[in-house]
This record gives C-alpha cells, structure tokens and sequence, in this order.
C-alpha cells in the first residue's frame, strides 16, 4: 500500500516540560489549540527531550560523582568528568573517544554522541548546570503516551520519540527513532518482488527514522520550541514494531 | 525560523521514465493531473531510479567487459562480475567486501551497496538483464530540473534526488538526498545559541537527507510507483547548499 499524501504539524504552545507532566494531555491541549482533535492513524513525534524532562531524567552536574574511569576518559576527550560519568554508567561500550569527541554505544544500543545526554535547552529552576538524560526505555515512553491518548480518545494514535544524530560518512544530523508504540519501526519487504517480479533483497526499511526525520524537520534544532509533531494522513499495512528493531544487532552489522 | 507545517504529495502517474524523457514536463503533467500548479518555495524529490533513467544510465548486462579485478571480487562477493565491474567503475575505494555484501565508496562519496547500481525496476524494452547506475552528477541533475520548472513557471522550486541507503548500527534503508538544488542540504547552527542561551556547538543538520526522508515515506520500495514527491510548505531561510555538503569528507569523519 502506498500513501498518496501526509500532513506533518508543529503542534503549538508546547510548555517548557518539567518532571511529572502529562505528555498525553500537553498533546491534547495543543491539539485544541489547533481545532484538532486525535484521528485514528495519526502519528505524535514527541522529542527525547521532552520526554526526558517528563520522567525526571534531568540530574544536576553537581551531584555527580566521578569514577577514576570517567576522570581518565574526560581528561582525553577534553569534556567535563561528570558528563563523562554519566555517559559511561549509560553506555555500554566507547565507540570512539578523541579530543572533544565522544561516540557511545548506549546500553539500548543506539551509537551516538555523549550516549546522547544533552546539555543544550536544559537547566534547573534555580539555574545550576544540568544534564539530560535519555528515557529509560524509550518504547515503553511511547507505549505509555499512546495508552494514555488512546484511554481519552478511543483512538488507536502512533507515538514516536525521535532525537537527532550524527552519521558517519555523511554531514549534519538526522532525526532518528528512539521509541515507537503502534508503529511498523521497521518494515520488512524481503520476499516482495519489484514493477519487473524480481525478488527484492534484504529491503527492510527503517520506516520509524523515516518518519523522525520528517518530524524532526518542524522541531527545530535550536530553540526547538516545537517539539512535539502530528504526522496525519500516512497509513501502513505491514505489522508494527517498536523503535528496538531498528537497532542492528552488533553481531549482523556489516558496515563495521 | 520555524516551519508551523508541510505536506507530502506523492505527484500521481508517473509513467515508467526512458532515456531523454523530460523530468521537468512529467512533474508538471502530474501536477495538472492534480489540478495543482507549482508555487514558489515548492520541493520537488525525485528518485534516483527516474533521474538516472531518463539520463541513460542503464547498462546492458551483456555489454560489460568484466575485468579481471571484479572477477576476483565477484567470486569473493559471490556476485555477478559484470555487476561488480560496473560497481568499481563507479567507485572511488571498497569499504567492505563479504560473501553476499559489496560496500563501496562512489566516486561521489556516497558509502552503499554496490555503490548504488540497481537492479530492481529496470529492465530494457526486449527484457535484457540490466542495471542502473547513479547520475553522472545528482546535484546538476537536480540543477536542470529545477532551471527548467522555472523556465516554464516562474517559480523557484527546489529539487532534490533521493535514494534508500543502508546504515551502520540501524536496521533499514532510509531516504537520503544525493542531489539537491535550490535548498539547504546542510544547515549550520554553529554558534547559534539555544532556549538558555548556550552556544550549540557543531550543531549540522541534515536537512536535505530529512527531506529525502520524508519523501521516501511516500515513494514505497517495491513497486515504487510514486517515485516523485511534493513537498509543500516547508520553509527555509538559510543559504542554499547543494548535497555534496553532505557528504563527510574521510578526513573529518571522527565516526570511522
């Protein structure tokens, strides 16, 4: 099935997220705002940072205590030891560690700078050095978000948490899928066969980084004051997946 | 300045493009099929397979001369020399070579399979094995499209040639821009400051690979019977880079 055409929204007023808020109600206000209300099949592009401030991922450099690791790491890669010592306690492995670079392999397994804790858009209330952490399980964060749409809804509503990456071999960042719920992440066409019958190979596409790079053209990579976006009108009929099947086990990664 | 919203449009009857068919003319005979008319600050993404198509860049199978080094590579690669003598030919260095895996550097820079030569969808009129290489040059391809839609309607309209590549650690193929004219295929954020005032450092987005995305949503793998998107209503107002900006040059490529 191919869709002939989709909307994607900002949706506006987002507030400044804080630990606790109600992701799905922030959503629905927004959407009133509009005139909108949720339709079956619409997709929500919700960003990590949101979502982190949401579940209280927030920690204050302050109360950071430095592993001998991370002093050591710091020191090489010219960053602060307390954002290092965060990064290593999420990360599973160093990727590459050179001056002012860090890239992590994050325990969910997603390759990325810092283990992707963010320091841009984040303060306390009081002002003291912050850091941002990623959702525990991103999936999860958007499975929660869609029950709770769907409970004052009664529609089934597509929720992604998206986040911006670097790549190697290409230039500036994307928008890439952390966490999806009632969406095919990953869409597998091996065995369908082209206009000419041939058999297409290993076609799986990361449909989920598709549609977070879509939104993520409406967040905004600065301010980003519109971190929240409405996907309306892209159907799909292949089965849904969650964001973790767009993760290439370690061992089948071919590239490397 | 942020976008509130866009629309994707697959642009309907895309007939099955042959060498020397005007790219330009099938856009607009498929907007007037819509009843649309370009307007300025439209983008046009268009697949690769019908830019190299109406360029001439399907080979005949049977007319390559396999080399002794694709000989050897084929065996290794356990794929067709004469697919493998194309895909040197085409590439500036291999990234890797496994049984059923032939990753390459294009000459343009581009890293992916086969360096991009396709066989799916293209076949010759008497129904030859064939493959389809790149454009000679995505961005002036994309050039000429957009100078002759503004010939005709007075508007600028931006083009952008897209493909489905593979990646290292994410499963699925993903939209990616290999051409682009009138657009920012990079943004640089350097020295622009966030919500807090802090300076984002090294912040590059990929905007026209986000577009490329967005337009893969539409075009579907398979059949690929939407291999021309609109894209309405996304603005920008940041300097014009064609998508060779895209592509990390090896020596600044911190990833590998």
């Amino acid at each position: 099935m191919n869709t002939a055409q989709y909307t994607a929204i900002a949706l506006p007023g987002i507030p400044d997220v804080r630990k606790g808020d109600d992701l799905a109600r922030i959503v629905m206000d927004a959407l009133d705002q509009m005139g909108q209300v949720l339709q079956h099949g619409d997709i929500i592009v919700l960003a990590q940072k949101i979502v982190s401030k949401a579940e209280g991922r927030v920690v204050l450099l302050d109360e950071v205590t430095v592993t001998p690791e991370a002093r050591d790491l710091a020191h090489r890669v010219k960053k602060d030891p307390r954002l290092v010592t965060l990064a290593l306690a999420e990360s599973a492995r160093v990727v590459r560690a050179l001056p002012g670079l860090l890239i992590l392999e994050h325990r969910l397994g997603f390759v990325m700078a810092n283990a992707g804790i963010d320091q841009s858009n984040v303060s306390s209330p009081d002002g003291q050095a912050c850091a941002l952490l990623l959702p525990v399980d991103p999936d999860e964060s958007a499975r929660r978000v869609a029950d709770a749409l769907y409970a004052r809804t009664g529609c089934r509503i597509a929720v992604l948490v998206n986040d911006s990456f670097g790549r190697p071999w290409r230039q500036g960042t994307v928008g890439v899928c952390l966490g999806a719920a009632g969406f095919p992440a990953v869409q597998d066409l091996r065995g369908e066969c082209d206009m000419n019958g041939r058999v297409l190979h290993s076609t799986v596409v990361g449909l989920g980084d598709e549609i977070a790079a879509a939104a993520s053209l409406l967040m905004g990579q600065a301010a980003q004051r519109q971190p929240a976006v409405l996907i309306r009108g892209y159907a799909w009929d292949v089965p849904e997946c969650n964001a973790r099947a767009l993760v290439r086990p370690l061992a089948e990664d071919r590239f490397r």
